[in-house]
């Protein structure tokens, strides 16, 4: 069986960062991802925080990663999932759902999952009106009326976006203050079709084929109110995809895996985490990059110290 | 006299990635620098690690991070010389060349400057032979003789680049092994135009108009040697250029400055250091980006702490 120097999993900024750095270090390098671009890819709004391009799509932008990653001659890449990752001795064993790897050092760069409301409704009209990615859904939202769930940055983005096609858009927000930053508040403040609502609890998602209504709970009054929309976007968060490396890292209680700033190793030496799936609270896309490409040298210096500690 | 909320010093990858943060955020920004792109601009080869540029000059993507900076709007640039920054309460007072700025916070991003040889001839041949900048000085080198000092990845990167115009390229090594990546020894190893002398102290820079030859001590043997080169690139590392804060921050023994590393934030609130001035050991450009976003969005959190607790 192959012992790869390194497995890197995702295939987001962070991963393809490390990937591009790895090989540059005539690193044997595996990086295992069912899709390319990660949160990028479904970005609700044009990137113009990536060094360099002052206005880029999210799926120009991960075309662009993605090529310079294929341009390395020695990168291997496969398409599947990773279940579970264990260590014997030096080695890790990368379990996925149709073979299983072994390398000496391994990144996780995995990212995270859309967190679900959990209210009725939301699984039942899941692409019938309920969405998690603005990108992928929201022409179909022509000129309807649409509520955003989430007044973070990523609410705030949704909404932004959203007015390119629908004619009314609420942002429905749990606490008595937005959460994004001033800029989106800003820009939001002056699109006069958005309508924010503070303290504002999501019950239900009704609808007959299609969503027709939101019911939320105004929490200052105690209310039940009712919105009449055509579709809901749900923009409450991300869940780090980190289950896999149980066993072998500490977490927070966000799930997100603790590590070491400079180097971005867990607690298991050889083992690194980067982006959105560490506790870093900068999520942002050249943090993440940034993240890979540290990682990436510091697994290159570990996996030097263990060839030349003649372990393997 | 105007308050800034920020004022970032020096216009590399990562002051530039904190000026379109920053701005982003609303602060009210100033970005002060004398040249634009750092050692970016003077890069021997083409920059093939920067994520989502498979190849492209250092030129280039300088132009790139120059354009998307100045297309905020509200960033504020002037091209002064910072000479000294204190803290006075809760201000900083930014002192240049002419003039003098206060800010709320301060990021500094001054990066580094090449390290002298310190022989005889350096000064003297200076623009005569002797270059510390390939990428400017490279082509006046066809098929010409030259020695690049250092083993690190700046001198064999030097090399590899002068490969495209001198005959001969010597790399002189103080130490018995070169430090560069193994990347960039691989490449070296297959260029025949290029001999890698180990153990090699230069001694003395010789010429007559120009440099005709390049005396050195090996080690090994204690001999004196002399090498007939027309040129000598000096690539043995950089010093940062962060005098300015002395008295606000601890310094490791290269003079980088010591910071914690999520935020980049020194031993002084308020006051950050990002990329190559920082004690951060992986000197790249993605990585200063990431770093200059950090703390550009840490800046931010600063700023509005302090103006919550009704400080300013």
């Amino acid at each position: 069986m192959t012992i790869y120097d390194l497995i890197i999993i995702g295939g987001g900024p962070a991963g393809i960062t490390a990937g591009i750095y790895a090989t540059r270090q005539t690193l044997k390098t595996l990086l295992i991802t069912k899709e390319f671009g990660g949160q990028m890819a479904k970005k609700a709004v044009d990137i113009e925080n990536w060094p360099g391009e002052t206005n880029i799509s999210g799926q120009q932008l991960v075309e662009k990663f993605v090529n310079h990653l294929k341009a390395q001659k020695d990168i291997e890449i496969k398409s599947q999932k990773v279940e579970k990752i264990t260590k014997e001795l030096n080695d890790f064993v990368v379990f996925t759902n149709e073979d299983k790897f072994r390398s000496l050092a391994v990144i996780i760069a995995t990212g995270a999952d859309p967190i679900k409301l959990n209210v009725s409704g939301e699984k039942e009209f899941l692409g019938k009106g309920v969405s998690y990615c603005a990108t992928c859904d929201g022409p179909l939202f022509k000129d309807k009326k649409i509520a955003v769930i989430g007044g973070g940055n990523a609410g705030l983005e949704t909404a932004i976006f959203m007015t390119n096609y629908a004619e009314k858009i609420y942002i429905l927000e749990f606490n008595n203050v937005l959460k994004a930053d001033q800029f989106n508040q800003n820009e939001v403040k002056k699109i006069k079709k958005i309508e924010i609502i503070l303290n504002a609890k999501t019950e239900e998602i009704k609808g007959d084929k299609f969503v027709n209504s939101l019911i939320y709970r105004d929490l200052f009054t105690n209310e039940l109110k009712t919105l009449a929309v055509d579709g809901v976007f749900i923009e409450i968060g991300a869940k780090p995809a980190t289950d896999m490396v149980e066993g072998l890292v500490d977490f927070n209680e966000k799930k997100e895996i603790i590590v070491e700033f400079e180097t971005f190793q867990t607690k298991t030496p050889g083992l690194f985490a980067v982006g959105d799936a560490n506790i870093g609270k900068y999520k942002q896309i050249v943090a993440a990059a940034g993240e890979g490409c540290k990682a990436a040298l510091a697994a290159y210096e570990y996996i030097k110290s263990l060839k030349n500690k003649n372990f393997v």
